[in-house]
């Protein structure tokens, strides 16, 4: 066999889909993992591929071609870490590691920097499409040193998702340092609120209109067939389809525990965005909506003693309200995307990233979760204007704000009245009516705070700092 | 002059002030600051007080009785680690550092982790009540060692607030090490909702039904003789009555910008309810709330190309609007407090600090910004159930969930068909309809992450952890 072009370390799921994904590409690839079985594993039940296994980390590294790329599909945190110790004294100057785990941006910029010391090339890879992207052909989201980029970028357009618009590679430069993982990070964050914000239309359609599995079923599936049309919807139309698969009858949906999981990176978000001083409500409220569904104990003890509403919900006819909550979710996903971007834009300032928005957008539209139709036009939106400051300040998206805009209005009254919790649909319509509005009520906090902390106030109508004598009349 | 029993380093308003409270309770106090002209002039203009001032820390630390009690009042952050390290060679074992700024309980927690390795005390303590409050009577939150708490309680006891209702003292010992900044970084994070409930409100009575200022501080003016009696309505009501001191013969709050600030506590809290799993929504959401407000620009260019909505809005007569907005406003209230406690509660269990939740209530009826008769009401909560696991259970609170519900499901309702932003209000009443939730739809969720990504889910008919096979027919 030739020599290996690249290594993957870490024979999980996802580094042996990514080592198949790459060999199926005409690429020898080295294989390794801390566990030796693994390995032998992997290379026993894939023996007619191009996959050469190493049982020592020095093995492998001698096995490379030169400079050496190396991809890390490892556990993030330690792991990784662990690894890199391990690697640093075997590499040469000018080889390059690539971590694709779902690693926190703060620490692959603190990797890129220290290894950038001992001339090694760190690349922090954002991989989307879950398992079968990996195999198949994942969203690539790298951010390192350029120049060691462009060693494995062949690589990685081959090995990525084709958008079906124009057939381009979901793979492209995302900038330095810790830019892919942060990029990566908002991805989840947004993935997040498409989930929440269709968990929340499935339970509208379900407890406020009352509709049963099949019906709602094929409301998304006509949804996933116009502007909504996504990965995430289509899935929620076959998700709603299937039968428990244990025998008890009831759709699968009905017997799964409502108590949802999560990895970190929506957490991250939202870290990330109050560090930064971006309001990213609807993805907060997904987090915290999914924080809520863990408390699966206590909110059975509290439905039994907090009283739901008794006032009248004058609820519009089926069809209307159907349409009602279509336009929500929309409208929703709009706000959800408008400070998903933002956030980057912000961080892109303060980390000096020089993030290209309209690129992201578009390396989404197919192989990662949220693809999306609509990605497309975020695309659009920064091509017409780069310097674009907000989604909602283009006219695409302007428009879906301004036609949908009385639905969510009516829809979150309508939910709040029945007492169905919509915590994102809340946060996208507090999000459009606090960013259109020239005047918001800070002036009072300002004014509180000046007169308690004495911390100053700006004035509207001229320059300066300025402080009241709150404790002397005037 | 007798030796100083205590010292104070820093002499900006709040080490100032709080130097001058302990001196005023019979003690002797050595000052000293960086910049010696600064601690020069607070002993020129208090010559007939028991200050003892020091011009190097070596004269400072030398003229202090033994176990020395050093309280630190400088920028949180970096300047207070480059005290540490000058004092820390002066120091003998035993001896008791307060460090009362604004300091991230993270940093606490390696501080007097770092310092009981040489054998000093080093306590964390929130000091809450502006500049006023330190001189008066601040409320204060010290966690460290218990055993050098008690060697300064007494002095804490003497210039701390004392509750209006009993004359107890507003300090308490809070718990180890980070415990009392943590404590204090929820008050702050507390204070942040409280202060856009009451924006929100004042936004709606000016906004939503049109009244004017003297109308409003009428309005708050009647509130703080009611259940919602508190500092921070009290000085809204005497904020809305005040003129501008610049003669443009307008409201003083019509000239401040709407543009507010912070400092950072609003944040950790966030930042830290995400890190726990803790969903905090009201708070959250009034962070946001500052930072879309901080956009100012931006929103002014929004203004004039997004649309306002068209659709009617039906208010009822202005006495029901306003009895809308005040139920609206205590109801929020006790949402935001319930995710404070909650949110204490783990962090309690995370870093094993045994908080007292009811004792917290009770150091917080006076000395600090959020001061209210509301929070005896948490104090009895607690002391009829120490092991209460949400305040919703409570009768107390539960009452008020039950008879305000109705009047927060309309306000939000007319507010979004008028397009008046309210994230807070809407948190509060999402967090309300989730906690209650016996079903939410997370299970929706759950089914996506084990589509795309193989995550497993739970099931609701029995225990153990399940995998759908979504790719084959069932």
């Amino acid at each position: 066999m030739e020599q290996p072009t690249i290594g993957v370390i870490g024979m999980a799921v996802m580094g042996k889909n990514l080592a198949l994904n790459i060999e199926s590409r005409g690429y020898t690839v080295a294989i390794y993992n801390r566990t030796g079985s693994k390995t032998e594993a992997v290379a026993k039940d894939h023996a007619d591929k191009r996959l050469v296994p190493s049982y020592t980390i020095e093995d492998f590294v001698a096995s490379l071609e030169k400079p050496r790329r190396i991809i890390l599909m490892v556990k993030a945190g330690a792991g990784t870490d662990a690894v890199i110790k391990q690697l640093l004294p075997l590499l040469d100057k000018g080889d390059i590691l690539i971590d694709g785990g779902n690693t926190n941006f703060h620490d692959t910029r603190r990797r890129n920097a220290e290894l950038a010391d001992s001339g090694i090339n760190f690349i922090g890879m954002g991989v989307s499409g879950g398992e079968l992207g990996a195999l198949k052909g994942p969203s690539l989201m790298p951010g390192g040193q350029r120049e060691a980029y462009n060693l494995v970028a062949p690589i990685l357009e081959q090995i990525s998702a084709k958008a079906e618009e124009d057939g381009a590679p979901c793979v492209s430069y995302i900038g330095p340092d810790g830019a892919g993982h942060y990029v990566k990070m908002v991805h989840n964050g947004i993935e997040y609120g498409d989930m929440e914000l269709i968990a929340e239309s499935y339970n509208l359609l379900r407890n406020l209109l009352g509709l049963d599995m099949s019906e709602i079923a094929d409301i998304f599936n006509d949804w996933s067939k116009g502007e909504l049309h996504s990965y995430l919807i289509d899935i929620t139309a076959e998700i709603l389809t299937r039968k428990d698969d244990l025998g008890s009858g009831k759709p699968i949906v009905d017997v799964i525990l409502d108590r949802a999981g999560n990895k970190g990176t929506g957490k991250w978000s939202t870290q990330s965005a109050a560090e930064l001083g971006v309001p990213q409500s609807v993805i907060t409220e997904s987090l915290y909506a999914r924080y809520i569904s863990a408390m699966k104990d206590e909110r059975v003890a509290a439905s039994k003693v907090l009283p739901k509403p008794v006032g009248k919900v004058d609820l519009p006819d089926k069809a209307e309200a159907v349409e009602l909550i279509r336009k929500a979710l929309y409208f929703s996903k709009v706000m959800s995307y408008a400070q998903g971007f933002e956030q980057m834009r912000v961080a892109s300032e303060h980390y000096d990233w020089d993030l290209q928005y309209g690129e992201i957008a578009s390396i989404w539209r197919a192989g990662c979760i949220i693809r999306a139709v609509f990605l497309q036009n975020i695309t659009n939106a920064y091509d017409k204007n780069p310097a674009l400051k907000n989604l909602l300040m283009d006219d695409y998206f302007q428009a879906i704000a301004k036609n949908y805009q009385e639905a969510v209005r009516d829809l979150v009254g309508l939910a709040a009245k029945a007492g169905v919790p919509v915590p994102a649909f809340m946060g996208a319509i507090s999000y459009y009516d606090s960013y259109r509005a020239e005047v918001l009520p800070a002036n009072m906090i300002q004014a509180q705070r000046d007169y308690f902390g004495a911390h100053t106030y700006e004035r509207a109508d001229r320059p300066g700092i300025f402080h009241y004598s709150w404790y002397t009349e005037q």
